[in-house]
């Protein structure tokens, strides 16, 4: 049934993430149906031979695998659980990909009704931003069955650049979830040390330079640091997005009674951003927020 | 009076950090007089031809550049203003630089000090660990004029692989203290997130395998990140050592009227690691003390 050079695949989700990766697929020779929420944002690739479907279950009626990319936990659940969904018409052997990130504990759910008519639920979240989107170097997080894994391994290729199972279903959610906590405390830490620095009348560049290669070096730093500096908070990854995960981390976090003091602060402080504005600015803009406040 | 290939040097403090950089030093060819302490330290750079010295003003007394590397504030204060101290027999133009972490307001004194009889005083505290120090390859961030900068550039290359110029008096030691603020938060990043990891029932491993080449990246992930998953507390960098520089950092934090939550936190959590009796193993015993406590 699966044949690597022209799978029937599907592409739910055609936003800033998905609309380079079904993009991908389509140029590696397979056959795509995609359905979005607003079609314009399809003319691109429907121009590039993707098939366009008026619902998710129409869009899977014939596809060996679904990927799927929006936003959130409720969003996934319309699209797989909803009516027109794509559960409503699943047969045995399908595949679902799903790339969002959402609750571990709704994809284990999503996964145990597909289960129920012989299908396959993979969660499959993405590191790597627009920008690995479209270079295709995303870091692909991969909850679920193993050979499923393996069996869509090919078509992550496409899209991303390293590529980890990371075990039952749930645990890509979970993954990226870590992922999350360690971005967001180190770019405070970021925020904290540049708020030190500057108050110290120290070069901000220089200070970055003189550290940055070292034990106190991170992608953060390095990547988001001179932004701060300069003031510059264009997304990049958005606050809002950022906090959506955030939430998700926290919700994980009690569900598994932890305390994590770190990340319980740099949690509370993105709500604080989104309450002042800032929802649509990148997420270096925690910096405004963490200077303002080291200083009252 | 300064010849590049044989400078009059002498070298304070010979522990972990100072009698490997003063080994350098020494193979580059120059005239080294030492002095240490504990004698028994000097022992091998005695045999290799450096001069043992019974005080630090009689290590001085011919040198056109004095190196320190000792431990603390008082220790440097106690080799350059107590009773046969460097500043005691100074002669003009005598260089002194202190590769110490210290308080960046002592630090200015004491170049104060020694600006009144004629000399200069270079903060240049390094990063890079015993293992930097033995491979020649640490930053060394230098605060003081910048003219005997350039001066001793040459000597900080045979140790040194990362040199900058960090501006006036203090400015070495200040960036030194954004460097541990970097890398302590970062620490408490790696901290929470294997917590999370491990309570979540993922693979440790193969997630800093999933994330650490990313935004969620970071020297401290990769470097303890393995170590704090096998419980391996064994020193690199001591607890003991860190909580010095986050004092330091604490209390430069406050003269400048600055509240930096997390950073707060982090040098509350490794204040408790020496509490419970930690402060000889290395900084990624940190996991022992995050990991408890988020679960109580």
């Amino acid at each position: 049934m699966m044949n690597d050079q022209s799978r029937s695949l599907a592409f739910i989700g055609l936003g800033i993430m998905g609309a380079p990766m079904a993009g991908h697929l389509l140029a590696a020779g397979h056959h795509l149906t995609i359905y979005n929420r607003t079609r314009a944002k399809a003319d691109d690739l429907i121009s590039r031979g993707a098939k366009w479907c008026s619902s998710p279950v129409e869009a899977a009626r014939d596809a060996d695998v679904v990927f799927i990319c929006v936003s959130d936990t409720p969003d996934v659940q319309k699209v797989v659980m909803g009516d027109g969904g794509v559960l409503s018409g699943a047969r045995p052997g399908l595949i679902v990909v799903d790339h969002s990130t959402i609750s571990p504990s709704a994809t284990r759910e999503m996964a145990t009704a597909l289960a129920a008519k012989g299908g396959f639920f993979l969660d499959a979240p993405v590191s790597g931003g627009d920008l690995g989107a479209r270079n295709a170097t995303l870091s692909i997080m991969v909850g679920g069955d193993e050979k499923q894994f393996e069996a869509v391994r090919p078509l992550l290729q496409c899209m991303g650049k390293t590529l980890t199972y990371c075990g039952p279903s749930g645990n890509g959610q979970l993954t990226k979830l870590v992922n999350q906590i360690l971005v967001t405390i180190n770019n405070l830490a970021v925020c904290e040390a540049l708020t030190f620095a500057m108050s110290s009348g120290l070069d901000p560049q220089k200070t970055i330079a003189a550290v940055g290669g070292g034990a106190a070096g991170s992608w953060q730093l390095t990547n988001l640091g001179p932004k701060m500096i300069a003031g510059d908070f264009k997304p990049g990854f958005m606050i809002k997005l950022q906090r959506k995960d955030l939430r998700l981390a926290m919700e994980a976090a009690r569900e598994r009674g932890l305390d994590l003091a770190a990340f319980d602060l740099v949690h509370r402080l993105f709500e604080e951003a989104g309450q002042e504005g800032r929802d649509n600015e990148g997420t270096q803009a925690l910096f405004a927020i963490v200077e303002k406040s080291a200083k009252q």
